[in-house]
């Protein structure tokens, strides 16, 4: 944290984290401070001073408002998903309404969810129009019907185009991603005409690094960045000094592409253009940071069987809602493993140690199977794999599996043998270990490698088919190798 | 992709991510037949012609190094890491030497790794010599030590204190992402003159969105972002329109606090500064969005049981080593978890259908436990969890795995009953799935709420920790109430 400035600070400044959470704390401060005052006078079970408390009520409240004032909507956003849900709609009925629709879009879903459910129409009605097309089509999922087509009604009719636009590209691609705030120049122009021409702007769009230069047709001809805008001599031409070799990205485009480019390429800006090369938008900077982190969050999420984001103060029915689907899928799973380790009952019955035993060889092909897929999965995402690319990484990883089963199956064989003093049962155990690791390493590469090929996600549900793959397989190598050998 | 423009592209400007994938398809084509010219020369046994051969060789080279003059450095680094080992070299020998550096940073650790092994010192030295102090210092712990002092030696005293200053920042700090191509001015001169200043630079530093304002001392005083010099009147002074209440960073920062406030501001740049407010570098937002990505990547590996990033094309025995420390982690879980078991061989001899619904118990409640953890983990990284808030979460977790258990459970319970005919083994089952769940929600908020307050990255081993309690808890409260009750 930096030394506070003397200055007080100006509204929607951004502040150090440090000071957004020392906010969040007067906010719970201030809170705990009202409820204290609501609880003491309820307990008295008098006659309430309703002058008394309305009157320390409404201190708080304006103090509250106060602090809320001076702050950015996003780290508003960020005390709303803090605060418990009572706190929370206290909180919200006291941010002003001319913020209420950047709040929105700041908050995670799950939260959003909650604040407009607490919300009337004519509320969300003004809230939505204070935002632009492309923020309006981040937020219109979550509104009703009823809200959404008031607001569309409301619009201009060329931004009620754009609306329609940008709400009918699908999630995940660039047109989801791209907003409208393109500063465009003709190529034969000056660049001192370009430098008066912005001064009649009030301000630049936000992330406006080059301007678009297009012709009659609106059809992009090149950019010209700020930086060459300002180091170059006033009377150039901006032909002369544009860049004409630019990436341009299509609306249809993956939003992983736009990713990729701007990671690779180091963007702040991007054009979007159709098939005509007619510049029809831009993608910035920001819109992709948050979809990296979305994607990143989805991932993880999906990883350990969450639907979506959770807000943490949710009811419990809520979060069982969101969790019900993965575990109602594992159930599955386990029980069909439960049923293969069923048909070799008689064979546990005989051997008893069996049944120790086979979670280890289960668990440890798991283990493997999800090292592999996420390596592959990856390596997939980032454009590496080539789809005759199988055979290869099948060798390689059947060469990793071996190898592994080898060393951990020969020291477990060694263990089991030692345990139950049966060398035959090492023996299995070891035999069972390399086994499954090979269905580890082969299912691991098939998987996601046949998702690819159908052109489906390879990461959907991967480390739930591989688990059910390990787990049946183990138990089925292991046992059935025990009953022909043992039994 | 869009329709190709006229001219041949400039020499490192970027392409959409479908032509990047073409170029990497024709130096693929190009090494096949480079290589089949070769086979098929070596397959007659002929004396070998070797005129003929050389000429061809030579001809597929040069085409593949005329491709590689056009490509942006980060595409290289891209088709070097698709590219198996052998070909990876071959076309990296081919890459101009001037841009060494620039790819070596782009590439992945362990390809780097791969790259770098091949290349004498003094190509390392030249090329680490192109390098700013900052990337400089993110290729540093890959170089020889050797290479590194003879860089060192080479360096001018100022740039060699910032390199030095660089290096000694922990990773994962604001120090270890900023750069120091700042733009300073001064707050007293009007905005003809900065603009008139900014003429003198050959071109800005890339992602220059704004100028520091500076005083005599280098302390800062706000910022000038382009967008509001561009707008305003020449002869306004830069005091009158520069921002003051700005975002500073200092170089201990976690880097995480840096993400979030980029993310959270849609920031392009930020000033980092000293404990009295001296200026000493920037951060930018392509350094965060490689932040982001990499802490995404090392959440999912971590995940998945790998310690880094591999490359696909890596011999088998480092992905072994890259592996090897997880499976061993799981064998130690997975051991403990059957000895747990090996300690009821009584009951399952007795009761074999035991050995068939116990691996049900401690699968569902890995999963659910899983989702909890993930939850809290994903929680507390935003900043959301007060250390006393576990009260709270761990009722609710609570809640949502009774839940959980009564339904799962009891559907389990029937099932038990259904298919062994015995009504007090279903009802040991529901007991049982209800029990794991409940300790599987209080150690999935337990663990990373612990490890917060030690001050510990609260993701840590968490998914391991939440298995191996789940597990051998499950077995161990299946097994002992069907021991006390149904033995």
């Amino acid at each position: 944290m930096n030394p506070p400035a003397t200055t007080p600070p100006d509204r929607d400044e951004p502040h150090h984290q440090d000071d957004v959470q020392d906010s969040l704390r007067e906010v719970q401060v201030l809170l705990a401070r009202q409820k204290r005052v609501e609880t003491l006078v309820h307990r008295q079970d008098m006659p309430r001073h309703e002058l008394v408390e309305n009157l320390v009520h409404k201190q708080h409240l304006a103090e509250l408002q106060q602090k809320l004032e001076g702050m950015h909507s996003a780290d508003i956003a960020y005390i709303l998903e803090a605060l418990p849900l009572d706190e929370r709609l206290l909180v919200w009925d006291l941010v002003k309404a001319e913020c209420d629709g950047d709040v929105l879009l700041e908050v995670s879903d799950a939260v959003r969810e909650s604040l407009i459910e607490s919300m009337a129409p004519s509320e969300l009605v003004a809230a939505a129009e204070q935002l632009d097309t492309d923020e309006l089509a981040d937020l219109a999922p979550d509104l009703p019907d009823g809200v959404l087509a008031d607001v569309f009604r409301s619009l201009p009719p060329e931004e009620r185009e754009e609306l329609r636009a940008v709400m009918s590209y699908e999630e995940d691609t660039v047109g989801a991603l791209m907003d409208f705030d393109m500063v465009t120049v003709r190529e034969d122009v000056a660049l001192d005409v370009v430098l008066r021409y912005l001064r009649r702007f009030d301000e630049l769009p936000d992330h406006t690094d080059q301007l678009f230069v297009v012709d009659r047709d609106d059809c992009l001809q090149g950019v010209l960045p700020l930086n060459v805008l300002l180091v170059k001599a006033p009377e150039t031409e901006v032909s002369a000094v544009m860049h004409k070799e630019i990436l341009t990205l299509e609306a249809d485009d993956k939003a992983e592409v736009a990713a990729q480019a701007f990671e690779r390429y180091d963007l702040v800006s991007a054009a979007v253009v159709d098939m005509h090369r007619k510049l029809v938008g831009r993608v910035t900077v920001n819109a992709v940071v948050d979809y990296i982190r979305e994607e990143a969050e989805a991932d993880q999420l999906a990883q350990a069987g969450l639907i979506e984001e959770e807000d943490i103060f949710a009811p419990v029915i809520d979060s069982v809602k969101n969790r019900w689907a993965w575990l109602a899928v594992n159930l599955v799973t386990a029980f069909i493993a439960s049923r293969v380790i069923g048909a070799f009952e008689g064979s546990i019955e005989k051997l008893v140690a069996l049944a120790a035993l086979m979670p280890i060889v289960a668990g440890i092909g798991g283990n493997a199977g999800n090292q592999t897929i996420t390596m592959i999965v990856r390596a997939i995402a980032m454009g590496l794999v080539e789809p005759d690319a199988e055979r290869r990484l099948l060798k390689k990883e059947f060469g990793v599996a071996l190898i592994n089963g080898l060393i951990w199956g020969g020291l477990l064989g060694l263990v089991a043998w030692w345990l139950y003093d049966d060398m035959r049962l090492g023996v299995v155990m070891t035999a069972a270990m390399i086994l499954n690791l090979l269905v580890a390493a082969g299912v691991g590469v098939l998987i996601p490698m046949t998702l690819q090929k159908l052109g489906r996600d390879p990461a959907m549900g991967a480390s739930v088919m591989i688990t059910a793959v390990t787990d049946s397989g183990g138990f089925l190598i292991f046992l059935g190798l025990a009953t022909i050998f043992l039994i």
